[in-house]
């Protein structure tokens, strides 16, 4: 919440190139050609317009990974995953001789990936699951507190993307509901999305493990389960998105070929619509990547963005900072 | 909304008996020894107060069928089903001779329930399912404006509970999140739950089909498929309460046993919380019944009252009125 509650309404006379990219650039593009002087927030929140939106309807949808915070050199989950295996390992000496945890252990990137969507989901459901959903919040609540990332050795949560932060302040000051649709865990954003981006819990939707209520000592819990729920990602996130909001969004934010159909379910409908994609250009200041990656890839996404006139935000051209840390 | 808007923060001095239940009767019962003269909601809003809830906490889940709006002679949600059968019939003509579809048409309510879980599961399957999102909204929608309760021969929607969408308001009033947690169909609420309770669809829970993200000629939609994806009874309200919300209520209201973990969720915990059953009492003006019914059973729930110190609310005595229209 920090950063964010400086912004306000006075974000266009902020510093950040950032939100040019959609409340100019998407009409210098020709992105939205019915607009005068106008903006995609502008446009929807001003009454008597034709395309005014009422604020119930002002929905927005993020992705997390690469779209509000990095996601190179891997998914931060997965660097917590592989931590979780190390503090694990000496209640599983079998995991010795075990792929795929042999090679979490040993740091064998690449038998690790060899081991396949099976193995990877094999080591997210024994790190992941096996406690209340009190006990994982706290596990990821610690965790962030002394992990660092390799390249930048701060914490993870120093490395989400100031652009980002005013876009989301810029929103809900105009009367939209922000949430986050990730492919990541839904429990292990929630813990801090409050904090860092201003989302509330009920406003994170993400990939789940089952759980099971059951009484222990005479208390109620929630107990993880070494079970997918459900895989937030792809075709999967307008799903997601229908069973958590009920509502069509209006926006929609998103950065690799995971957020394709979020952005479509969004902005291929009648009236007024947003779309966005972070394309990470920077190798200087983040990474630069799109249709050359595994994890992250943007290629089908990029192509839709021509297509259906999605604005395309280059880090590298459009962003004045990248991080907070880089303001000061 | 209509009813609700007026209520607003004079509601303490407002008509209706019903709230006693919970601002005063909590007191009066000792379900709630530590209060003063104060009441749950005064109590967790009263800044420097030892059980002050910031309002981000402030999450209260509500039951809907018995809690909310009437669910006798049977669920609401089950008429829907019936006409829908008859409905449909004309495109399967094979139902005339095979159950549960048969015994549907032929309005044998015995031989329907005969047909067990898996036939009325197969029923609903069948009558809620083979449509898009949208277009499913739109059949309850326009039911809901022909279809009338056999007794009182009116909408369903005008059978919601008057106390109850002053508890509702008030709530609201008082900075907490009101939601729904239903075992009823999350999209078969969603149409009408903004405008009758002033609860938007993201913060309407219920029991879902499974739902396929699709192109159709160049549009994207979400097909409905005849396929449970969770159902939101009993154990199942504290898991979809952690799903779609991510904190724990510390208020919750609900009538049967179907409630009775969602209520242990929400009350068995270190800080002040409260739990409310609505006791169906009346038969002159709306129904009685408890342990005696199979379909809203209140049995285990009330045996749990006792033990939780939750309030119950005997709606013959407590309730000065039941529905809207009995205000003049």
């Amino acid at each position: 919440m920090h950063k964010i509650r400086n912004v306000g309404f006075s974000l266009l006379a902020s510093l950040a190139v950032a939100l040019t990219t959609f409340v100019g650039a998407a009409c210098a593009q020709g992105a939205l050609p019915s607009w005068n002087d106008g903006t995609f927030v502008t446009t929807v929140t001003r009454e008597g317009s034709p395309d005014f939106v009422v604020p119930a309807e002002r929905i927005a949808v993020f992705d997390n990974d690469g779209t509000l915070w990095t996601e190179q050199p891997g998914p931060v989950q997965l660097a917590f995953a592989l931590d979780r295996v190390k503090t694990l390992a000496p209640q599983h000496p079998e995991w010795k001789d075990k792929q795929p945890f042999k090679a979490a252990l040993e740091g064998d990137m690449k038998t690790l990936a060899e081991s396949g969507e099976h193995g990877i989901l094999e080591m997210f459901m024994a790190t992941h699951a096996g406690m209340t959903t009190d006990e994982f919040a706290k596990i990821v609540t610690d965790w962030l507190v002394t992990a660092r990332h390799p390249r930048f050795q701060r914490p993870y949560t120093d490395l989400v993307y100031q652009p980002m932060l005013e876009v989301l302040a810029y929103f809900r000051a105009n009367g939209f509901k922000t949430f986050i649709v990730s492919g990541g865990g839904i429990e292990f954003m929630r813990p801090w999305a409050e904090r860092v981006y201003g989302i509330p819990p009920e406003q994170v939707i993400g990939s789940s493990v089952k759980t099971k209520f059951q009484m222990r000592d005479g208390r109620p819990e929630l107990f993880r389960l070494p079970e997918l729920n459900f895989n937030d990602d792809k075709a999967g996130k307008p799903v997601a998105i229908n069973q958590h909001i009920g509502r069509r969004p209006i926006a929609a934010f998103g950065n690799s070929d995971g957020d394709l159909e979020m952005l479509q379910w969004t902005t291929m409908t009648g009236g007024i619509r947003f779309g966005l994609i972070v394309h990470h250009t920077d190798a200087e200041r983040e990474y630069a990547y799109d249709r050359n990656v595994i994890l992250g890839r943007l290629d089908k996404a990029l192509d839709g963005a021509a297509v259906n006139k999605w604005t395309v935000a280059d880090m590298k051209r459009d962003w004045k900072v990248v991080f907070p840390f880089e303001k000061r």
